[in-house]
């Protein structure tokens, strides 16, 4: 079975006690109206954690708040979203993690989802089933010593905030061993399975990020090289998140990476997704930037998505950066992490045993799969290019009722919902369009 | 005198002795290459201190090559340089901190420029004058004990290095002092004097940034919120940088900040940039999408300028982000820092005394202006928007004979030198006409 | 049958005796150039019928030149090609009609194509069965009078240049009581069965073009209101083109169009594109912006393409111009001429008796179909933009090895082969761009 | 004095009996509503001279009529158009050659301007000065022989109707003989004088158009010619327009020629535009792609413009299209008409005696000028590309409340004064884009 498996399992929440709660509203510009406002929240006798106000995205001139704090009951959210009604307009509430309220300039029925890179905070604590315990098929399942272990580099991912750096993890030698079994069955079949762009990847990492079959690299080390080379960024995780939460994440170029690794006793095997899978399938993926732009184009559709559409696009993903394979001239090569990270599918996916179709997007979004064995059906990309742009008409196919776009330079994501988001949107591809113009007039002199 | 006035000064650069070099190659993607490559540079028995191979952003399966290194002599790089020939193509040597020197890709005569946000740190100890001491006419020049306090905070600057936050700074009482009487003069300028901009940032500063009379902004706080509107970031500095260099990070989006404050004797008055011209004047504009795109046209013409246009773009500089002032309705507005830091000059430009004229770039590049005196003359935007396409025209007027652009994923510069970036950038336009296309049309649905 | 059937049947051409001959070729600028280079033309003592030099589309300050003549042989025509050669770069030679030759500024390989308006002409004696004399299961093939009369009528399509207005036809009135017969046959279904679009340009060609049961309308009248609507023009045929010649029409936003009419005995049945099917079948939708698009995407995919591709392209027009049904809400709606010209197959085709499957070029271009009988299945697609979309990538899957645009001020095609010609097209998208901002902005304000 | 210097007096018309009057309005699709609308017109009793009716371009699924009458009284047209309230919206009324009627989807302080090719025709009488008799200071006013001569071709001009042919004047011996002075006289010249464009463009002419010593060219070869070129197209003209009518034309790459020549007692001179200073100095320029552009958009820019932003342009015109000169590489050349084609000032523009200044719009459009002698200054364009942006910039500067495009595929103006037209103008960039990245791809592939 392959540890991506597990990436897209549906979510079971359990809430927690006190209503993790957050607050969003836009109030007019005039004199006073901020302090106003504060003064307003603070009268209201709420357990605050977070103000924070902000120009508007939405009108020019208004201002934008987020107040975070920790509900009594949802009596309590109720009283006080009433009685910022005299004050604020567009109030809208997001109730602990958020998955299921609505934001005020988007229908009711739009999920939340987040909007600037610190929003991704909030799913550090919304793992899946094996976040702290173990299922009981996990080879480490009763080992005490690796669960806690286990528990040990997960705390990192529990606390972890945007704009840190990743905490550095000592590994044992135990662990160095599972990784050089690892690494050294798999780095022999690269050069004759992997796709060009892992392959071509894989030698940087090795001079840069200390891979090797004597060292686990660090998650810090290779985010830094990600984000030089295309943008990404990793953010260690506990375990399985939601495949909203982890789909979410890639809109903003975040790669959501655990920071264990398997247990020792099984090294070629893994029912969930480790540092292994990580750093050998993912990573080197996600240096190329036709690669990145196709995995944030899956990201961007996802957001405030439907329940079916997300599990649409999870398939999607799962058939891709999972389980895609590619042409390569006259070959085909795999690409996705769930295959260059398994000595024993990598093998298969490209004998003549599977079926291979080509990708539709469409099609694949309603392919069944199994999780606990190999894929009965791949599907073969033209190029990363070609992949994205056949996402995009998909993403265009399942009715949003709203466009995005992500700022890279707020790394925040813009709902393009009124004239005025538009036409500055359109001003910079103008701006971007004198620039082409100015380059080709250029290149050719 | 404006304290701004200095940052324009012209750079007479002591050399160091040890020679710190940066050797920037390329070679070709082949089995064992960088490998061979790596062990090429470890015997040629130089003081190293980095080696970075990346991914090449001009040739497809090409690798990049930094290495930075200690030199004794320039024989010894000249020798580095001629014995790297045999496996590598395009090499290019930045020598002492790189402003002389080529990089192959471009043609000998283009002055080196930073490529990447970590470049920036090369910048930390070229500082002007004033860097570490005062001249005469400083009214702390004679005051051993603010020389040394001023050393202290500057010290953080010269040690800051990319991708860290900003260190706190616990400013005395006196500090707070000196602040709160330019704070409490200058606020009560505003509503009549600065432009609608900064007074609708302003109060988001008081809420979120501690503005007050009471308490000096941290820079990272500030630089933090700048981030979330603009994408604008603060970098302490230990005084001025060289026009070149101030310009050149503004291509980044990073503005270079003093963190020290005025000395107390003289709290209307500064010879020299401080945290007071910094934050009362540059902070609240630079929350402006429009402004912010400004600023960052400016930036980016200034990389790889001649130093006629450097002197020029430098004019420019001063007479908008220092010293401009623009049309609201039937009124004109101060929105440069010089003059909303200044509670005389504020009063001044916009009185009958100095010439006020329209902002035509190519004239107002050359434009003679006093430093140690108030504006003779003002040149009034109708907008940012329209100064950011004038300064455009008058950027591709100074015929660079290449173009740029900013990767804000990568947080670094594209030369777009080749039909291979051409293309990459044709494409992501391309995607982005086809999300406004789609945003149009639900907008309107 | 369907008329529209016809369309499509493959060519075989009758060669006929003098080789009638163009020579296209490139000459440098220089003094006297234009000059020498006519004096050598006219010493070849060849049969001229055209010559004509132009400003260069390849490079600045070149000329080009096309030369008609009437060759005598193979050889004379190989002998002036390579007398030219001394003086002439980029000679290419198209031979009787033109179908199998080449293009200097093109691979060997690609088939000529028309590159203006007036190279339409070429197509005029070019076609296929029933040109002149008719199949023996038409309904007029025995009857002499219907022949003569047929014949008067494809007279005016054999003599018809590029720019003059179609003449006038005085139709009989047994004529015209055919043409009500159908006429009162089909507008009775409409209402019910055509879509939107169709049934929304009708009542304008009823107020504008005579469109009516007692008057057969003119195609000069027709065509002037169509260039009106979106710029398609009507050109008069003899019979039936080869799908190559006529897709390549579609690339100039030219509709062949016939001018007879079938024969009165059986007025619901014609083996034959005739004028009722054209009048009342195509012309409703080419009034349509968004189908007029569409329908010139497929024509410039044709311009140069394989034989194998044409075919592709003619399978993609029958299921769409010619049997294209499309979603309008919760129902479907026939806007294929084929259908909405067929009493019989409009009602067959929205019952529940054909198969109907969604409109994906890749698939319907390997769709077989019957051309005597209804067809089994039809192609649903959501809109005619989300059609062209689709054709655009389905043609950019054919890997024509250039590209094309269509220049509507000149009435020509450009080959986008060289940076120049690039460089060109960019710069009038970033002006169109300009102009959509300017439009953004003031639509908002 | 130049003969182009008339193209820009004011207007006098003298207002003649019946009102020529057209109604434009929309109705709504609904069934019926066409017939109800033309059956409600017909019985209003009027005079009527056309009724068309279009799909509208504002709102999907509205129709647009356009119908001329010949009023009697302007009560009578109040009559008519308060009479179709109850079933139109958007009436507007353009009365007697329109220039101070307004359009009901613009601000009735809009000036009237065409919208399609047709509406050219409307210019064809409202001549100015000159039309059919001569100033006294004119060499042929007291030649009855060369007036009746004159008069004769203008009739041409009076009865020409879009669409149709140039008809071909047979030139008398003596007519010739005049040309052939001009033409000898300035072609001796052109190689030291004549921009680089005209010096390309002129042997074309000569070996396509008929151009030389003993021929006047024929304005319908010379207009097919360009059409091949750049699209531009010659209209034959009594005499002088306005500013705005003449200007307007442009808009839609028409030029309007005179068909006479000069008197020929001084063929050296003439006070009016005449076929030499048509053929000789404007022509050669209109086939260049870049000139067209510009000359265009000074056009465009003219359609509904205010009376003082029409006198801004076309001082703009005089100083460039008539009188302009150009940077080429290190030299000055001619590129205006109006030196071109007179023989004294084409040598003094270039010799010292002139103010020479930078082509700035917003100061070129407020130089005075005179037009009975040399002009004092001339303004240098840098490239017809950079003038060309130069204008657009000074359009947009005029703040006109609306955007205009041309359509070559209809010959129309579209007013993008609604969303649904400005995104139907975005997916054509969108398409154009996609197209552009192509080609890009294959070229460099």
């Amino acid at each position: 079975m392959s540890a991506a498996a597990s990436h897209l399992h549906k979510c079971t929440d359990a809430t927690s006690s006190p209503i993790k709660t957050t607050i969003h509203f836009s109030i007019t510009d005039k004199v006073g109206a901020l302090d106003e406002c504060l003064a307003a929240i603070r009268s209201m006798n709420i357990s605050l954690t977070r103000i924070e106000s902000r120009p508007s995205k939405t009108a020019d001139w208004d201002y934008d708040f987020f107040v975070d704090f920790d509900a009594e009951s949802s009596e309590q959210v109720s009283r006080v979203a009433k009685s910022l009604e005299p004050i604020a307009k567009q109030v809208h509430i997001v109730g602990n993690g958020g998955a299921s309220s609505t934001s005020a300039d988007l229908p009711e029925s739009v999920p939340w989802f987040p909007r600037k890179m610190g929003d991704l905070d909030t799913f550090a604590d919304k793992v899946l089933e094996m976040g702290e315990e173990l299922d009981s098929d996990h080879p480490g399942a009763k080992d005490a010593e690796y669960r806690a272990r286990r528990a040990e580099i997960t705390k990192i991912a529990k606390t972890y905030k945007t704009g840190q750096p990743i905490p550095h993890v000592e590994y044992t030698s135990l662990e160095v061993q599972t990784w050089a079994a690892v690494f050294n069955k798999l780095t022999g079949m690269f050069p004759s399975h992997a796709c060009r762009e892992h392959q071509y990847v894989f030698p940087l990492l090795i001079q840069n990020c200390g891979y090797g079959p004597h060292n686990i690299p660090q998650l810090e080390v290779v985010s830094k090289f990600l984000k030089d080379c295309t943008g990404f960024t990793l953010r260690p995780v506990m375990g399985l998140l939601t495949s909203r939460d982890f789909l979410n994440g890639l809109a903003f170029r975040v790669f959501h990476s655990t920071q264990y690794i398997r247990h020792h006793s099984k090294p070629l095997y893994t029912p969930e997704p480790d540092v292994c899978h990580e750093l050998l399938g993912h990573v080197p993926l996600f240096a190329n930037p036709d690669f990145a732009d196709f995995s944030q184009e899956i990201g961007l559709a996802s957001l405030g998505a439907t329940d079916e559409d997300i599990e649409r696009l999870a398939t999607i993903y799962w058939f891709t950066v999972e389980f895609g394979i590619c042409r390569q001239g006259d070959e085909v090569r795999a690409y996705g992490a769930g295959l260059l990270s398994s000595f024993g599918e990598l093998e298969y996916c490209l004998s003549d045993k599977p079926e291979i179709r080509p990708f539709e997007p469409a099609k694949v979004a309603q392919q069944k799969y199994p999780i606990t064995e190999y894929q009965p059906v791949y599907f073969v990309a033209e190029s990363f290019k070609d992949a994205q742009m056949r996402v995009r008409e998909f993403a265009n196919s399942c009715n949003r009722p709203f466009s995005v776009r992500y700022n890279a330079y707020t790394e925040s994501i813009e709902i393009l919902d009124s004239k005025e988001k538009v036409i500055r949107y359109a001003q910079s591809i103008k701006t971007d369009m004198l620039t082409l113009v100015d380059a080709l007039e250029k290149l050719s002199a």
